[in-house]
């Protein structure tokens, strides 16, 4: 029954799941008023700062009119990404890229362009939960296939997501290296994705904004290096964690399938263009010399191992080790992850600080799956995870509905 | 049949109109190649410096990271944006602010929190053609009203619009003053559709970007104003136009509706953040002495009148003359003016120049209807104007399909 003078908002309005990542923002505010300092370990929000060159940009902006720029992004952006792209093994042309208002923006066009309502696609879980909200925005249905801890979150059997494919079926879809978990993708696991695109004809999405956040020696292969995928794969990528800019909002699609390209062209002709302004300090960052790079990996191995050591330090929790981005899920002793990360911004805090996470049943479809875990982002320097952490010890210590 | 190899798009991606604004981009890049010079008569795109205080925020940005910002858009900023609403009469929160990537974004939420797959919008036409790409990309049915070029496109009678009206009716949605007939909508006519919103239960969309661009003393009502609408209210709006700053893409979404906020919010949460940095730009913006949109009202009140004496000088153009934002829509004497406007980029030009336009049947629902029309944005200096109108003059006097 509709109340009258109170129209009806939408069946995906109403019912969309609220980011994990963000569901909690309210409670912060209200412990930021309070007077406690949180460490914000729910958010993949890197302290590093941005390139200098891409900040020397911003200082130095000549121009007079804050004008459009083209839908898919300067001539320029997208002649130095092809740059960038081939020192990866990737080799591609300027046409078959469109910058896009952040990675979201790449995703939501690329669903829009290959999904009709009612479709489905498939994601190894657990994925980034806000990948079910782009699909819900389209009307699509996120089919999770559930990975396990135990392998650190490894592709599930290739028999187990082949079973899951049905002629609703518009794609596979990964994040390599995973957000949340940190795996990266071995190549004969992409191969194996690979090869069931090709053979059930649809399409093979890969997010790929953490390339560069590798451990121990991994090495990462790109959707766009196999032959004979051209025409299925399509790679969503992002300035934001590679440079440290994440507010920046520049991303990009990249595919070979000019069919894809032409109707995301026109979706992004519809909005007009992405941030100039932005784009203008990304295309200095390309530019940053390699050794930016090269320091933020050495400072994330370093976060990483911090991390990791400190939550086995904790009784009771598990962690999956990542070997990527920079994030894992770890296992507490607890059966509502969601509760416990309310409770420490309402009803924890020592020394006046507190921390705050991400419950990780929002990156599982089912409704109970992860329940018991949270996802640390280990984007803070390690002093300040070390006594993060430690908070989070404290805090397991304290909860009242713990399970052991 | 599927070709094997080749994945199949989606049918919106495949069916989806391309932009009249940008669809002729390709051949424009082509003319540029050839040495001739564009005057873009085609896209709202102002000439106007962007304000000091904007340009100054960028050269003096202070932040190391570009980090991202709440995914509503900053305390700080929604506050300023509701001393601004103040001055035109329109009394709100904060908490009623959403703060977008462009007006394109604040239409796309407020589609995707109010619409379900099927669904229908009523738009009197002409409309801004990529309310119908950002219809289609929900899965919504434009039904457009049609509005005469003899009253200057002024609303349709109120029992035509009431006729469409059907339990598939999610909105009512205009854009005031209106892109790209130039009309400014009467307090009586917003209040009759307002009633007409409250009396079906459906919501009331008023896209407001170009509130402050009013000529011949027209005054602005906003669809906030009226007493009883609170909940079926949603304003669209930008910082593009007033600011002269379209690539910062910052617009935003304003309802006293809390179940559109809360749902608009989850979407928002699940793209992250507006831009950041032209968010930093736009604060500023606001803070503009008022002279500084004064002085731009001022130079499209010239840009105007020279629009449109130009045009009705010339012989077989008729003009339905605007009163508001900055387009207007001529009538030539031609049966095809997609044909018309490609053939000027590629096959026309006086001393190395030509001009780009808007083909008008891009702004109309059907098939066939504004075939004959095109859309002028006069947004380039009145000198520059003249010249880009005496080329239109020439064109038609050269132009091979003319009908007289």
């Amino acid at each position: 029954m509709q109340t009258i003078g109170m129209p009806k908002i939408s069946r995906k309005g109403a019912n969309l799941p609220t980011s994990p990542i963000r569901k909690l923002a309210h409670q912060a505010t209200l412990a930021n008023e309070r007077g406690v300092h949180i460490y914000h370990l729910n958010i993949g929000q890197p302290d590093l700062p941005s390139p200098k060159s891409a900040l020397t940009a911003l200082r130095t902006y000549e121009e007079k009119v804050i004008a459009y720029g083209p839908s898919e992004g300067t001539k320029s952006f997208r002649m130095k990404l092809t740059t960038y792209y081939k020192k990866h093994n990737i080799d591609i042309s300027p046409e078959d890229i469109l910058v896009t208002t952040g990675a979201s923006e790449a995703i939501i066009m690329a669903l829009d362009c290959i999904t009709n309502e009612g479709d489905e696609l498939i994601i190894p879980e657990p994925f980034y939960a806000n990948y079910e909200t782009f699909a819900a925005a389209c009307g699509v249905k996120v089919i999770g296939v559930p990975s396990a801890f135990e392998t650190q979150f490894a592709l599930p059997e290739i028999d187990d997501i082949e079973a899951a494919i049905n002629p609703k079926t518009r794609a596979l879809f990964i994040c390599n290296p995973n957000n949340p978990s940190g795996y990266v993708y071995k190549k004969e696991e992409l191969k194996a994705l690979a090869e069931l695109a090709i053979k059930h004809d649809i399409f093979f999405i890969v997010d790929e904004v953490y390339r560069e956040f590798l451990y121990d020696g991994e090495t990462h292969t790109s959707v766009l290096e196999f032959e004979g995928l051209a025409q299925h794969a399509i790679l969503i990528d992002s300035m934001s964690k590679r440079y440290s800019m994440c507010g920046a909002r520049i991303g990009c699609l990249v595919t070979k399938n000019k069919e894809v390209v032409a109707a995301a062209l026109k979706f992004a002709q519809s909005r007009l263009c992405p941030p100039t302004i932005a784009l203008h300090a990304c295309e200095a960052a390309i530019d940053e010399p390699s050794a930016y790079l090269t320091e933020s990996v050495r400072e994330y191995t370093q976060r990483r191992t911090t991390a990791i050591k400190s939550l086995q330090a904790i009784p009771g929790v598990e962690v999956a080790v990542p070997k990527g981005a920079f994030y894992c899920l770890a296992r507490l002793p607890i059966t509502d992850s969601d509760h416990f990360a309310k409770w420490m911004l309402e009803s924890f805090s020592v020394d006046n600080e507190t921390l705050m996470v991400a419950p990780a049943n929002g990156f599982f479809s089912g409704d109970k799956t992860g329940k018991d875990m949270i996802r640390i982002a280990f984007v803070l320097e390690s002093k300040k995870l070390v006594r993060a952490l430690d908070l989070l010890r404290l805090a397991l210590e304290k909860y009242p509905n713990k399970t052991i």
